[in-house]
């Protein structure tokens, strides 16, 4: 028969079995902290009509979008979780109460030139607070407190919850007299960070803002922190949206340590613009302090209406955006995944030396209710090569069952790190395995 | 704004909080008794080049597959998991050890005609044990082990795992001389159960068949299981497929037994034969005893080669897979989805009653470190309204902090299934409500 080679598609990811454990513990972890804060899960198609992902439409998107025909029907693969949720939200609002606070993790799709570490399918994991009508600003405070919370819970210490709110930088440009020119500004002392205040300056003249406006800007936005709610106070009473941002501000700052994240994982930072004018309040960007490079691994905001596009009913949310895949490689490509986290499929390989399998059988279904990843390995192989495959896999104990353990009721516990073995009840090898596995578990998915 | 009516496409299944919740449950107890086998999770790509997909080819699979290009490339998305495995196990066979067990649960997409409980993107739960060159029949019997622990995780209680061997059945039309038209054979008695016996027979005439013959096979399948080995021994030593597939029997009985099943959940039943020539010894069927309508809820078998397509490696394999969307739409179809079975969002809503939400959000953080699911209801609303919402979404306690409980660094705990409430410190809340959530997540997701 001619073969086929076997291959996935460029730019796709798929990891092998010990990746897979890893990635897999990091959706658990996220999917535990969500749901801890009240977040309820989601799951959507991954196929939409066309018009209804393209409502928004236009840029990037529509060039990027896989987009195809099924008999009559015009399809396509969705390339976020926001405009699903604003279809499911307009959908099925009468059966939703609000505020609604859901959590999506899956798969999304875009068709982007392949490069290293950017991928075509990837797991984007987003929460959102919708509000009907309002949304109060404590919510904007919630976000920062769940991503400290998911962060740490991946093993993750060194890392910068930024935030802005939009107003400020709105009120400060009008305060400056630019208040027209607001969105281009925006989106040009976004790239502070990037560029440098030499050539965001520049750009500013290409505005058409005369230096000192540009110098009073750059100044502004770079306000250290020792000192910036007292240089925020300076400007107050002189605009309506610079007073808002800043009460919202203040009041997403006192709640955030409330809720009990750190002052070294949080910040306030004027630099976070977010390019899009999709967001109007709250601005979120988290950065690993030791990986700049890497870029804002979390981010999102405070946007006034969800679903404008398919209804008159007017949703006010917040939230924010992980994206896992490019998450998971570049902490891979850092060598940030912690080698002590357990990524074995199994704790314990039961390997029978004797042809009855029915005990052995029967010392995998104790392993098994005893809570323990068992394996039975029933293939007829040697001692040294069941180890080897132990080894191989992970797998730090294996169980030897010869004829003698059978005639006394007890298994041989190898632990494979030690290279100890003792014959004991298959109580106590639970217990030992037990005890051992709870110790490893301990350690986080990442090591920084 | 022009707005566009918010839907999804027919034929595609999605849930409300509640029911999302429920599923989720379904996919957390699946994947944890799947890891208790030591199988290793799978997430390949939902798009695939179209000649690795289809390289088997051929049949309803064609039709039924959503197939388009993008650039260059002929995609299709996957219509099953068994593909994607035999070309993953292809592509990284180096970078396995075999036996290979993996365990992937994922969507699948087949545009078939929309009807009432079929659907076009589904979730397949798939295992399979995938050996290199051969592989141990104890194999065969580890796996209705695993789905009686899957279907019991999940509260079923009443149903029966049906297992065959299709070397008896080869074997034994061999033995009536009828070898060249075993596979017609094969997929006519198949539909004994469906049918009955009269047309059986007839279609069995319409082979070729003489009367005598096809009563005898009729006679032979419909054994029933009181004296079922003592028929089988009777024709042994007549036909060497089987007698092979007569100790396979025997040893996947006595291993199922082994491992812990009750004979009330497991019966041989040579009637089951698959109609797929894929399989060729150990094949297996679920069936709700209640229930049989639904007809086979989890079935597999065993197999000789997965991925000839693809390697001349010779991979023999078993597995089972369960059509999760449409188990989860029979049963809540049925009713039996367990009411009591928790699939609220929080288990305690935070409502403050003053302008003060620093001591609110303090206790938010207390509830959540406590492993308590807390939402935050920061909105300026009448209490009425919070404990209605709170009511609407299932979430079974709220806690009040007024300015009293500020003063006094206490909480006021309302038990909405009682109504009462009292006035605690916020560790004698955290108790109380963890101590009735433990009660509540005693209760499965489905009743019976």
């Amino acid at each position: 028969m001619e073969k086929i080679r076997p291959r996935i598609l460029s730019g796709f990811m798929e990891l092998l079995p010990p990746d897979q454990i890893r990635f897999n513990a990091f959706l658990d972890r996220l999917a535990r902290v969500y749901s801890l804060y009240g977040f309820t899960p989601l799951d959507t198609p991954l196929i939409e009509a066309s018009e209804i992902l393209l409502a928004k439409g236009g840029g990037e998107t529509e060039k990027q979008i896989y987009r195809f025909s099924k008999g009559d029907s015009d399809l396509s693969l969705r390339f976020d979780l926001t405009v699903p949720l604003a279809r499911y939200v307009a959908e099925h609002a009468n059966d939703l109460a609000f505020p609604f606070r859901r959590y999506q993790i899956g798969k999304v799709y875009r068709g982007e030139r392949a490069q290293r570490g950017r991928f075509r399918e990837f797991y984007q994991a987003d929460i959102d607070i919708i509000g009907d009508g309002k949304l109060d600003i404590m919510n904007d405070a919630e976000i920062p407190a769940i991503i400290y919370d998911v962060f740490t819970s991946l093993g993750l210490r060194d890392f910068v919850i930024r935030i802005n709110n939009r107003k400020i930088l709105n009120g400060f440009f009008g305060i400056m007299g630019q208040s027209e020119l607001s969105s281009e500004i925006m989106r040009t002392v976004d790239k502070l960070e990037k560029i440098g205040a030499e050539k965001v300056s520049a750009l500013l003249s290409e505005l058409g803002l005369d230096e000192r406006t540009a110098g009073d800007i750059i100044r502004f936005i770079s306000t250290p922190s020792e000192n910036l709610f007292g240089v925020l106070e300076s400007y107050a009473g002189k605009n309506e949206t610079f007073d808002a941002g800043l009460a919202e501000l203040k009041a997403v700052c006192s709640g955030v340590a409330a809720l009990g994240v750190p002052k070294t994982n949080f910040a306030v930072d004027l630099t976070i613009a977010r390019g899009l004018d999709y967001y109007t309040g709250t601005v979120y960007e988290t950065t690993l302090v030791r990986h700049p490079e890497i870029g804002s691994v979390c981010s999102g905001g405070r946007y006034d209406n969800l679903a404008e596009h398919y209804t008159d009913r007017h949703l006010p949310g917040v939230g924010i955006s992980i994206g896992l895949s490019r998450l998971f490689f570049v902490l891979s490509d850092q060598n940030m995944l912690n080698p002590d986290f357990p990524a074995s499929p199994a704790d314990v390989l039961i390997a029978p030396m004797t042809e009855n399998s029915l005990y052995p059988a029967e010392i995998a279904a104790f392993m098994r209710a005893s809570g323990i990843k068992t394996q039975l390995y029933s293939e007829n192989r040697k001692p040294k090569a069941k180890i080897s495959y132990a080894d191989r896999l992970g797998i730090p104990f294996v169980i030897f069952i010869g004829d003698d353990e059978i005639e006394n009721g007890t298994v041989t516990l190898k632990d494979l790190s030690t290279g100890g073995q003792l014959t004991v009840r298959k109580e106590d090898a639970a217990k030992i395995v037990s005890e051992k596995i709870r110790e490893k578990t301990k350690n986080l998915p990442i090591r920084e």
